[in-house]
């Protein structure tokens, strides 16, 4: 049997800074060869960035993202890297683009992957199975792929696959078999969930199991506006077997040396006898066609033997923690801010981003503000001051009353209006400073106070992201009770153990306005993540007169998390739901 | 040949307000029957509104559709309208429903269309054709139909029909042909777009020439959310004739005689011969089951004959206007709110959005603000009074100086941080209204400063609505000019006249910031309308300093547009781009 040796390049990409992502392509090709790897794969998308969204529709993009194909592919050859077979995600395209994304969906654009060698695009393959739930919206932008592309590299056939080929039944991986691959290379921009790694292994052992063959599967890490990559890339021997698997939200190359069938050797299902066929479930027919290329390709021998290991799964806390971090720091510098500026409220949710932001970019660029009213109590100014001295986070305080007072003074407010008056004020401070010395203003508020709206609109909602987006108020306490247990506290405990309060009036506690969050959590998760019902929240045991009360709050609250007014939509293609530019667009239109 | 009279039910509909929806059903089905017809239509999800969004996925939603279409088809019954066919869009599910969205992409769920007869739900049809481009992401939400529902009334072959069916070629239509219907019902939420009414008339011909059928196109009116639909419903014979047409963003009922072949006799496409055939420019082939209910159904003669008649089309500024005024009073009365609160500048924008809320809610829903500092000149002041008085709106002046000096006074700022804090202290203020008077806020900013991020974010940005946020800054002139010609001019000429400006700081103008208007709406319309490249707009004629001035300033307001801060997610379900609910939800889970 012949060895391959294969190197996953677990790397970083940003959307549209398609020169920066072929340097990286180059760098870490260049790492694969001086390891003796004969082939290595990079993830989906990784020339364009992963999710372009609307900038799929734009044909200067896609041509750039073909031209930079070709160009990567001679410069390579001229790094001396020509004999390397290098596995690349980018976008295609079959014919012209059509103008507009309203003239035909997908319009021929295509989720691509490309094996190059020798100065040249050896094969190419289209995504087959596209995703269109949850974050993804592939049907709006993509054509999908009918064939499959083996390559046969010193007579070993590899398979090209990408994402979610690996996610559905039927179509590649069945292909693969019928072709009697020895190898499936599967290139993914897989978002980080919590708990996703315990999904995405038995996946990879069954699919392999499925195309009786190995498989690679190397995913993206890194942040991109709103989504996070973990890494977490696997290699599995036909019978699935675990055979290597790389760390979670680390940049790495994963390199090992897989034991390949010769192709003309290889288990062939439709001409292997039975007790030499692979174990599937169900033998799912697939209807693609098989796009066959040889390479004159050398599997020259290595003199040692590569294993590249199996790392540990790390804790859940740990896990979200490096997804918070890791988004908000490739936020931070993939936009070209040098810093960030947030309120520091003494409260538990502006600590938890204040570590956050530390832990992603270091002291020096985090300013923390004390923003004190008349309200604020002793303690909430000693917790925020202590914060910034366990963390070294730039310090500054701006009382808030005499703007207030100025309000106050000139206008007739009363109740709520005088509440939210001194949020707003609070944000006016932050947008301040963040025009006076160019942070970026990170958000505080976290997922249970967004979903049933305990916040105010234009007030501490302001700000250019927010690392709590996502989290729930109880694992935002879970959080910083693990990262205190993680080198120095970075936290202070009282921030931990007080009960929350807005303090936007005297003694005012969330308990006044909420129910706990330790029931208020369950019903969001199952409203909001698992869009259950009333009946349904009732028979899983919650309260019936707390799920009517928070089910009115959430629902209530959509109209504070559309900040960006709507309007009516009179060209169709207006800013908002139908036009989406990723917000990190490095691409620039030829200057 | 039997006389069938249809009527075209051209109404309003909400998001989520099923039982409300219900009774707008039988209210204009009372009406239909009054007028002697034997059928009436109406739009796409008029039981549930349109757009549902990610309510589609909660199960309660659809049982709560499937159970209100059968409660519907009996409450007909007990109004006495149970001879009456009566047509109508809903949402149904083949199976029970999965739990999340996740689980599986459209899941069974069905944008579907029902025939109601005596009392019971006499006949289905899923829709086949599922846009996915632009404002609609029907491939998320449904699964696709494929069979053609075809129902014989008193011996006249009619088949039903969704929406996208009929703007894409093959499917229901060349079914409907193959099947030898007289007719062709085609239920719609077509959303307006400017011009539209230019495209539908063609298409509708084409594809009754093509089903060598009669079509009945009925299109719902009304603002939902950042949509608005206006009606436009069409007769067309089998040859192409126009028979009749209804007008544009009016509520009404279009009530027309069709002398229809009785089933028989009808053109069966195979069976007839060439000469009879009608001529369709190409034969698609298509792979649709066709379901045949025959109903025990009387076609009672009508001793009158009824023509629907063909209302002629309104100009573009009409047009546009009725869509801005429909799209904002559906959205106040919709959601609920007594009235809006707007800051009036004295400039052209916020004398528009005045006239527009003017227009929707009449004067006295409608409060002004002046918001003066001292850099506002006389003529600011004295044109936005003037505004107040030729609309009789309520007006009131808040000075910002104060607020300003105390924020001044307490912190450091200078430049770019002083002109946004002026727009901040004023979004302050009004949403400090809003919270003391309950007023929603309306943004006043247009579609060309959105696009190149010419405002303050949570400053003039600041507000629940935006009518201008899909309008061309040409264009508000061009509406303005048009609107002053209609009656009483609301517009002061002033405001119509004088150079814009933000007034932030002393004898700023916006073409110190800007190109002219002139040449950067051309620009704007091309690079975000029709996704152009900088080399296609240099092509199309304009300057290319200019095209990179603004693709550079387009790019970089992607921050501001999105001004709900991003953050990571972390259960891939948080509230964002992929959690999309209506804001006028109106469905209440069981209380």
């Amino acid at each position: 049997m012949p060895t391959l040796r294969i190197a996953l390049a677990q790397v970083n990409s940003t959307v549209g800074d398609i020169p920066g992502n072929a340097a990286v392509i180059r760098r870490w090709s260049r790492a694969a060869a001086d390891s003796g790897a004969h082939l290595v794969a990079f993830p989906e998308m990784m020339l364009t960035g992963y999710p372009i969204e609307d900038l799929v529709f734009r044909n200067s993009f896609v041509d750039a993202s073909q031209r930079a194909l070709r160009a990567l592919a001679a410069d390579l050859a001229a790094d001396g890297l020509g004999e390397l077979a290098v596995v690349v995600g980018y976008v295609d395209a079959d014919g012209p683009a059509a103008i507009s994304s309203e003239a035909a969906p997908g319009n021929g654009r295509r989720d691509a992957s490309a094996l190059l060698h020798r100065g040249e695009v050896a094969a190419t393959y289209f995504k087959h199975h596209l995703p269109n739930y949850g974050v993804f919206d592939e049907d709006r932008h993509f054509e999908p792929g009918d064939s499959l592309t083996v390559v046969r590299l010193g007579g070993v056939d590899v398979a090209l696959t990408v994402c979610e080929d690996i996610w559905q039944a039927g179509g590649p991986f069945t292909a693969a078999r019928r072709a009697g691959v020895g190898l499936v290379v599967n290139i993914n921009a897989s978002p980080y969930e919590l708990n996703k790694d315990d999904v995405r292994l038995p996946l990879v052992r069954r699919r392999a199991a499925e195309a009786g063959a190995a498989v690679a599967y190397v995913n993206m890490i890194g942040g991109q506006d709103e989504l996070v990559f973990d890494g977490d890339s696997i290699i599995v021997a036909a019978d699935g077997e675990l055979l290597a698997r790389a760390g979670q939200f680390t940049e790495e190359l994963l390199v090992h040396d897989l034991d390949l069938p010769l192709a003309d050797a290889a288990p062939n299902a439709e001409l292997a006898t039975d007790a030499a066929k692979p174990q599937v479930e169900q033998e799912i027919p697939d209807d693609m066609a098989i796009d066959q290329i040889v390479l004159d390709f050398a599997l020259t021998a290595n003199e040692d033997r590569r294993e590249g290991g199996v790392t540990e799964r790390i804790a859940d806390e740990a896990e979200v923690w490096a997804a918070l971090v890791m988004g908000l720091r490739d936020y931070v510098d993939k936009n070209g801010f040098r810093s960030v500026v947030l309120g520091l409220s003494g409260g538990i949710d502006s600590a938890v981003v204040a570590a956050i932001a530390v832990d992603a970019l270091g002291p020096e660029r985090v300013t923390g503000v004390s923003l004190p009213s008349g309200y604020s109590s002793e303690h909430s100014k000693d917790d925020a001051a202590d914060m910034a001295k366990r963390t070294g986070l730039t310090y500054r305080v701006e009382p808030i009353q005499p703007m207030v007072d100025a309000f106050l003074a000139n206008m007739s407010l009363s109740g709520l209006a005088v509440e939210n008056l001194q949020a707003r004020v609070r944000g006016v401070i932050l947008m301040a400073l963040s025009n006076q010395d160019g942070h970026l203003v990170l958000t505080t508020g976290n997922k249970s106070e967004l979903a049933v709206g305990y916040s105010t609109l234009y007030g501490d909602s302001v700000g250019g992201y927010n690392p709590l987006k996502d989290v729930p108020k109880t694992m935002v306490w879970q959080l910083a009770r693990w990262r205190n247990t993680q080198g120095d506290p970075p936290i202070p405990e009282n921030s931990i153990t007080k009960p929350p309060s807005a303090e936007l009036r005297p003694d005012q506690k969330d308990s006044d306005s909420l129910p706990d969050y330790e029931v208020l959590d369950p019903i969001i998760k199952g409203y909001v993540d698992h869009d259950l019902g009333r009946a349904e929240l009732i028979a899983a045991g919650n309260d019936p007169a707390l799920v009517d009360r928070v089910l009115r709050m959430v629902d209530l609250a959509e109209y504070k998390r559309r900040q960006s007014a709507p309007g009516t939509k009179i060209s169709g293609k207006a800013f908002g739901r139908d036009r989406r530019l990723p917000i990190t667009n490095r691409f620039r239109e030829g200057n």
